[in-house]
């Protein structure tokens, strides 16, 4: 499982506050931190509060290579934000995200043929969030289709079947665990399968809880990526436990500390 | 789901004194207790130790309904012990268990009927314990084929595809999983599956967080049942989200509190 640090988000204060004075000691500990607790692959974003992506973007990049070679998630819904940020990245880079929209694809996706990126696509589209599974996988079919037209292999794509939050539309969670399981079913190679998880429990008080619950859920669906606050560590004891369960690791009495220690 | 309170067991020790000193007292807290914690049936075990399961099993059983009418699990591996509890109880009640194989479904299927029970069905037979979700399967298919053959529907049988301590079998785990997934689709009516959750962590360190991961990926595999111990506050706080993630309680911020209060 492709575990993806959150936290360098411009949403979050001490990272809006660490672009708007070009702090580059905050971003740096905050990804080795990250990676201490767990994250193979870092998720940036600037956030919505950012004056300047198309600046702060490559400086992020720049910014976090100084200190790892993990990969980079680069996170907006401007593609020349992230064009920027490729053309900083030397890391292996993950571009996040592209919707299942053809002016959004035709654009993306030769960015990262070009740029040798994996791709996240959303399933969803300018029509708005899938009501259900069946439209979480026409939606994903659109993406395959478009990718395999282009010569860009269904391996290098997460497909992401939109988590909403409980709050929202609790109805649609168990859509969206399905639609985890029928997306590694669809095409031959199977994409790979990845959630933002905390939107699940966004505005709800027992966060937590509902996350750590909802990945172990979506493992068991088999999912293969999710960005998430690593620095959670009840949140990755439990991952740690179900990718135990589906014998990912060997089981020993300190398998979490085993885990923690590769 | 179906909670089943696994601690009236004679292998516990405070159990196994209750029934050499037929201390009611013992026995009717523990009762109570779990049900107070959520069991909605409990599991009545006269242990290994009883030297008089066909006395001590209708004891267990009208000890228990004098304080509950609460479903009560009649639990042995004897069909004599089981029809002893049978004719002693008021309360409504489920056979635990039968096998896979003919002697004992002759025997326990025309019992479950006389006695309007419910039957667990262990996919094991006398040649041992399956290896995969196959023979899981095969041998869940003959239970279902002669509890057909017998008049005895599906809907009344709860099937339990063993779980195996992780520490004995951990490449089976996930194979489990997969048959309870697969468990509801091979008959139509469908059967209810069940498991035994403490035995994935038997003789492990880690009981507590292997058990409710394991429980979580059960139920997002579409479980509907298990003997567990309802006491276990993390466990069952791990229950009731799972469950409000699959829309089956609507969500409130107090929603664990309002689970326990209905």
């Amino acid at each position: 499982m492709l575990i993806i640090g959150e936290l360098i988000n411009g949403m979050y204060s001490n990272i809006a506050l660490a672009l708007k004075e070009q702090n580059k000691k905050i971003i740096q500990t905050c990804a080795l931190e990250q990676i201490a607790a767990g994250a193979e692959a870092l998720d940036l974003s600037c956030g919505a509060a950012s004056k300047n992506p198309l600046i702060d973007m490559p400086w992020l990049v720049e910014t976090v290579q100084e200190v790892t070679d993990k990969t980079l998630c680069l996170d907006s819904s401007r593609p020349k934000v992230i064009e920027e940020g490729l053309k900083a990245a030397k890391n292996k880079t993950i571009i996040n995200s592209t919707t299942a929209d053809p002016e959004k694809l035709e654009i993306l996706i030769p960015l990262a043929k070009k740029f040798k990126a994996k791709l996240i696509g959303l399933t969803m589209s300018a029509k708005g969030i899938p009501q259900n599974m069946d439209q979480r996988l026409e939606l994903a079919a659109q993406i395959l289709s478009y990718a395999s037209e282009n010569e860009f292999s269904a391996e290098e794509l997460y497909l992401d079947p939109i988590v909403m939050p409980i709050s929202v539309a609790q109805n649609q969670i168990r859509e969206t665990l399905e639609a985890i399981h029928e997306l590694k079913i669809i095409s031959q190679p199977a994409p790979k399968t990845i959630i933002g998880l905390s939107n699940i429990s966004q505005g709800l008080v027992s966060r937590g809880l509902i996350n750590r619950t909802f990945l172990t859920m979506a493992v068991a669906s088999g999912l293969d990526s999710a960005i998430l606050d690593p620095k959670d560590k009840e949140l990755m004891d439990a991952l740690i436990t179900a990718e135990l369960i589906l014998n990912k690791n060997i089981y020993c009495d300190s398998y979490l500390e085993a885990y923690r220690k590769k």
